[in-house]
């Protein structure tokens, strides 16, 4: 077994400043997934209602997803509303409707406790516990969390944070879980808490990977228009982990090169909404952007 | 004759969240000469008052800084009080008293009018439109500029830009500017207004290159204490254009290498207050650095 993804599959209603999307498929079990899918076979842990279109679940078989671990329950899935400001890196929360995404008591097969590395979306840091109590001995656990769990359950977070290998999350959320303003030093003071890494997403300006012995840093690509941010950081975590699934190693050439595809799906998933253009990415485009970023950063 | 520096020699009183320092050496013309020094013997054109301090006019000489075009009037020398925040990319001015800065006239020897590189400080563009009358077929002219300048004189701004070769800025004077809040877009905005180069300064997130056949990225170098980021900008434009004056050449690679060194130099100025650091920087301490961002990207 090896990717496991638990997290959200949801339907996200989003505004930008041009245009506006209703109840497209979203959520960061989607993003997470479809990423990893260009570098492995993950597996995925999550609930949807009846009203999940059954189209969306053939997609991830189509990508080699196994859906085993998806719950499908009465009632309807998960709605995220939120608006985009002209600047991208600034979203606004409109409306959430937890559905049966409420209730979501993620349990993994035996088959899926056994898994090399699992990946906790950015869920109820309760739950995310829950998964860390039913897997045996993977090879990585990593996790990713947002802004609402560090405001009302930092205590059950850093709890979960301590138990983890890898850490995700975005530079507001690592400055305000650490509270401390210089990104590095923040950084730094949550490897201390229990990580080997910490993964810190900066949207337009890229990402910075903060391991016990090395720092490696990444430009985000020069993207000139933006159409939907959202997804962004599940998709660099997932093609980070997919890819570290494809190649079985953790050493820190691997860590690297696992940022940059995380960094180059991420760079994909913006230039449409949702998950649309994950629907129609090819490997050799992949292949290309990736030089694109290494092409950016020679000297 | 090779680099020509005009700008600003001033006394700074630094106010930051932890300390303050009275009247310390600054100005752009001060951070970007002495950066250059590292890699060429930089020609300034400035002025002070009565009340500048022998001993650093000594500094300059000893480093190889021709100050034939420092001139010392009646008067006191330009000084600037400003403070920053816990976030050191934002900063206050608190006071700005030119005293002597208030008549300067940039006047070129005619062994200046000749230099290769003339770098523009952030001076007023009137002032830099004046220099720009002045030179005699340069190989490349680069500017800087400041928010007010845009606020206050923006024709006259785009005027000088139209005329040069380089234009240096800050990520939020760049949009300003552009009027355009993607930064790519906006560079390449100011690009297609008249300069072939476009460079970008974004503090703690590194800078950008846009020129017009490729865009170069580099992050900044990861700094847990930021002392004083007074003169990060001006010292990344003077190594800059220092190393281009040293390795005569304008190729890709070359300005790769030198948006680098202005990178290194820029990591060093905000090790400490005003240009303390400089005065103590050796060539061992730059090499190691640029490898430390080499390092920083490779993967």
């Amino acid at each position: 077994m090896s990717l496991v993804i638990v997290g959200s599959l949801a339907f996200d209603t989003i505004e930008t400043p041009n245009n506006r999307k209703e109840k497209i498929i979203g959520g960061s079990c989607a993003y997470a997934a479809l990423a990893a899918s260009f570098f492995t076979t993950p597996n995925i842990v999550a609930v949807v209602g009846e009203d999940f279109p059954q189209d969306v679940i053939e997609l991830f078989k189509s990508r080699g997803i196994d859906t085993s671990g998806l719950e499908i329950k009465k009632g309807k899935t998960f709605h995220w509303e939120g608006r985009y400001d002209d600047d991208p890196n600034f979203r606004t929360t409109i409306r959430t409707d937890l559905n049966v995404f409420r209730d979501f008591k993620p349990n993994l097969s035996q088959e899926y406790r056994n898994a090399d590395i699992v990946f906790l979306g950015n869920i109820d840091p309760d739950l995310q516990d829950d998964v860390l109590a039913q897997v045996k001995n993977p090879k990585l656990l990593a996790m990713d969390t947002i802004n609402l769990w560090i405001n009302t359950k930092k205590d059950g977070l850093l709890q979960v944070i301590k138990n983890v290998d890898y850490f995700f999350a975005n530079d507001e959320e690592i400055k305000l879980l650490a509270d401390e303003k210089n990104l590095i030093k923040a950084g730094k003071k949550i490897l201390k808490t229990g990580p080997s890494l910490v993964a810190i997403k900066k949207g337009e300006h890229g990402a910075l990977v903060i391991e016990k012995d090395f720092i490696f840093g990444m430009l985000a690509y020069p993207c000139e228009d933006v159409v939907d941010p959202t997804g962004a950081g599940d998709s660099f975590a997932g093609a980070f982990l997919g890819y570290l699934d494809k190649v079985k190693s953790y050493r820190e050439k691997d860590i690297r090169t696992a940022a940059v595809m995380g960094s180059t799906m991420a760079s994909f998933i913006i230039e449409d909404f949702g998950i649309e253009r994950f629907k129609k990415l090819t490997a050799e485009e992949i292949e290309c952007r990736f030089n694109a970023f290494k092409q950016l950063v020679s000297f």
